[in-house]
């Protein structure tokens, strides 16, 4: 496993550019082996040129051959064993066992993808045959599925380098997958890697051949690209994962009956990772006479052990808002102020303050957590219906609450685009039923998943063939449906 | 059936702004009885704001409740009788026998999304159910589903008065679902009609409440929106279809073997309704040597029948774009102008010219056409590769020349939503399979219908609910399916 530092155009290494920067070890601040170039514009350029021209061989490649892609960049994955995840630690401190479980979700990721073409039925195949007796018009043929959309650019996001950045993460996940296309013969140019800071991201999704961005981090770089992408020419779709304070709502049964337990796992959830999740608990709502429930939180999160962030201006981000976390209107720090301040936080506000300050609903990236008292149920209410957009929702509570706060359940609906009863936000399951999105500001397109199977209908788009011959359909719409493939066929849904 | 010319907001009628406006009758000009009198802001927020208070209800009203509202609201268009067709003509000049056509269309597409949603597979149910004992870490049971977005407001366009408006047309289809709504026991504000300009419009996408646009226009007019709701504090999507020419593919072959069929079925196509629907085939590419088809076309489009179009505005515009059209560099104009332009007009071009001139693809609203010679495939297929987004894409072809234009059909398929076969792009099929819609700038949303079934999913987005107990589930997601939908249970499609 050979770090060049090089961009990588396709099959292609390249360092054209001048800038150059290195990565650093957040543990102990010293810099990491190998200079990595920054891209120029002409290496962007290239980059996506390379996949225009792959598109076309690749999108027409059979299921067969896509499917193997995918399973041999699992295998390649693999086959960089522990040098991977020993890399992997050095540059986000991130601990070994975590990555080992973030390597096997990768490559279950890419089996799963790899059945979903292969079973084939996702392309939401509909044909509604013609008939040229009907009065007064006849009535035509017609044909529609899924069809991908063209080249596509994603942004790596440091809190995951394998799940969800280079497909798994870094230059070695890029030279595996790289390796698995040559293997399984996949067009030069079906990915490229591109290193660098905002320019060559900002000239990714200016690029006319780019048809989608796919982005995980902050509201601010999320924001930013949905902007930039809007105001291109041709817009195009930007899918950002963005900020979520993930609000638990604990209601007064489930604290009477389970306030330890419900204590611990809180605070293993705000710390899991350094707090470095985009579904930590970072907000918390209660009814009053939580008192002995708010001790028993702060006592679990101090004993949680402090955590190293994923790079210094995580960290100082992550120590600022906490300063400034401690510093509003009706907030109370409840954990002691360590040396450094990237130990977990508790910090306690009333209902009426956080209704009056909508800053305090905002994500601080870390482990810290805000809990709101509120005076009854009512208030309760009107604090959840208050809440900007989130990628998920919890509710601790017995089965009865749950019934008795089916309003609530409502509300949060359009809230949050995951709802969690007496469980944790942080792990998203790898599933066909995931869906780990939400409203804006959590992400730029709610109606999108970015884990599970349903993410596959980020990058594609209808495609409708009306009166075709059935040698020039898309197989899937033969007549024959020789792969067996679900289809709704007049009206009814059938494999044959 | 009495107009009013006031704002329906709910069960309300409201005349409170101060501007008025009459409807123009597009044949002699004279103004039509009614004054309307145009929403002011406290009108737009009060219908809204009535039904985000509607939207509670209303999505939790049984599916039969629904379903028998969709079809209660067909039932009062039809009891409306002749006077609707007769006003529906004053205001828009089009033929009777086309809005008879359009109001049965429009039944049938209330009649169509009640029987989707009483067999209910469309919610897209997702279950996969949890294993504690799994390690390292238990599996929870994630299930999810589509629902309602929330209040959505919607632009009628003038060129379907019924079948993309008041979902029929004006003030009495309005009056008629409203009468549904009383009549199945709908809340009010469930349905709010407002008319006016353009500030009325804006005022609604800028409303915090909306949750999302649909709009039938102009390019400008959709951008302007577009822009608006991407600006809101909370971004909104747009379902915007705008402006397309749908460019037309005459192969030799088909030319050889048909060309006075062809010249007659394109000249009705571009004149359907004075040539102003959205899939008018306003872009005819053919290979050399088509003096002959060119002149058969001309007269063909001389045959028919001058039409009145919709409006003042729109007419000048044709003229406008007419005479701009005709003025362009390497643009000959086939057809004799007449005294008034609202009759066919037909221009050609060379490739070289229409690649040199972007202008030349905008859509000319009206029956106009531009055919656009190329020297040789070759040519041909630069042309389709330079094309932008349109809403659909014809090919004229023997069998065998379809096969030999695969790739034609491959480009295609990155540039329009629907891909016709010997037909005609006029005429849109409501049903299951059918896309409506296509890459920017034909519209907005190129991933979304405006026809069809899957229009469904422009409002409603997944929920993921984990760990739920049963009683607190929807009632698609619960294990028993008591609705017998079609689900995906585990990885495997299952009505059980």
């Amino acid at each position: 496993m050979e770090l060049t530092g090089k961009n990588l155009i396709g099959n292609e290494l390249s360092a054209t550019g001048t800038n150059r920067f290195q990565a650093k070890n957040p543990s102990d601040n010293t810099q990491l082996p190998v200079e990595f170039s920054e891209a120029e514009s002409g290496e962007v350029d290239a980059a996506v040129r390379k996949a225009r021209s792959a598109f076309s061989a690749f999108s027409t490649a059979g299921v067969e051959a896509r499917a193997d892609f995918l399973e041999a960049i699992g295998d390649e994955i693999l086959a960089l064993g522990d040098e991977l995840i020993a890399r992997c630690h050095l540059e986000t401190a991130l601990p070994e066992g975590r990555l080992n479980g973030e390597r096997m979700r990768t490559v279950n990721q890419l089996k799963l993808f790899a059945s979903l073409i292969r079973e084939g039925s996702w392309v939401n195949a509909r044909i509604d045959t013609g008939d040229s007796t009907r009065e007064p018009l006849p009535k035509p043929d017609v044909r529609q599925m899924q069809k991908p959309l063209g080249p596509v650019g994603i942004f790596g996001a440091s809190n995951f380098p394998l799940a969800f950045s280079v497909a798994g993460g870094d230059t070695a996940s890029a030279l595996a997958i790289l390796q698995a296309a040559n293997k399984t013969g996949m067009p030069d140019g079906v990915f490229s890697m591109i290193h660098g800071h905002s320019e060559p991201g900002r000239l990714l999704v200016m690029h006319e051949e780019i048809c989608a961005i796919g982005f995980t981090g902050s509201f601010q770089g999320g924001k930013a690209l949905f902007n930039l992408a809007n105001n291109r020419r041709v817009p195009i779709p930007v899918y950002a994962e963005m900020g979520s304070s993930n609000p638990v709502f604990l209601l007064p049964g489930a604290l009477k009956e389970r306030s330890d337990s419900i204590a611990k796992g809180l605070a293993a959830s705000v710390c899991l990772g350094a707090g470095q999740f985009c579904t930590n608990p970072g907000l918390l709502v209660s009814q009053k006479d939580n008192d002995d429930f708010t001790r028993k939180l702060a006592s679990a999160l101090e004993e949680q052990q402090p955590g190293t962030m994923l790079g210094d201006s995580i960290r100082e981000n992550y120590e600022s808002l906490s300063r400034g976390m401690a510093s509003k209107t009706g907030v109370t720090q409840q954990t002691s102020m360590a040396e450094s301040n990237v130990i977990a936080n508790l910090f306690t506000t009333e209902a009426s303050d956080f209704l009056a300050d909508k800053t305090l609903e905002e994500e601080v990236f870390g482990p810290s957590t805000l809990m709101v008292s509120a005076g009854n149920k009512e208030e309760l209410l009107k604090l959840a219906a208050s809440l900007g957009g989130h990628l998920t929702a919890t509710i601790h509570g017995t089965a009865e609450e749950l019934e008795e706060y089916a309003d609530l359940i409502e509300i949060l609906e359009g809230k949050a685009g995951r709802i969690i009863f007496n469980g944790y936000p942080t792990g998203v399951e790898v599933c066909h039923s995931m869906h780990h999105g939400g409203p804006y500001p959590a992400t730029t397109a709610p109606q999108t998943t970015s884990v599970g199977t349903m993410a596959i209908y980020r990058f594609t788009k209808p495609v409708c063939y009306q009166d075709f011959p059935q040698s020039s359909l898309p197989v899937e719409l033969r007549d024959a449906n020789p792969r067996g493939i679900l289809r709704l066929l007049n009206g009814e849904y059938t494999r044959s």
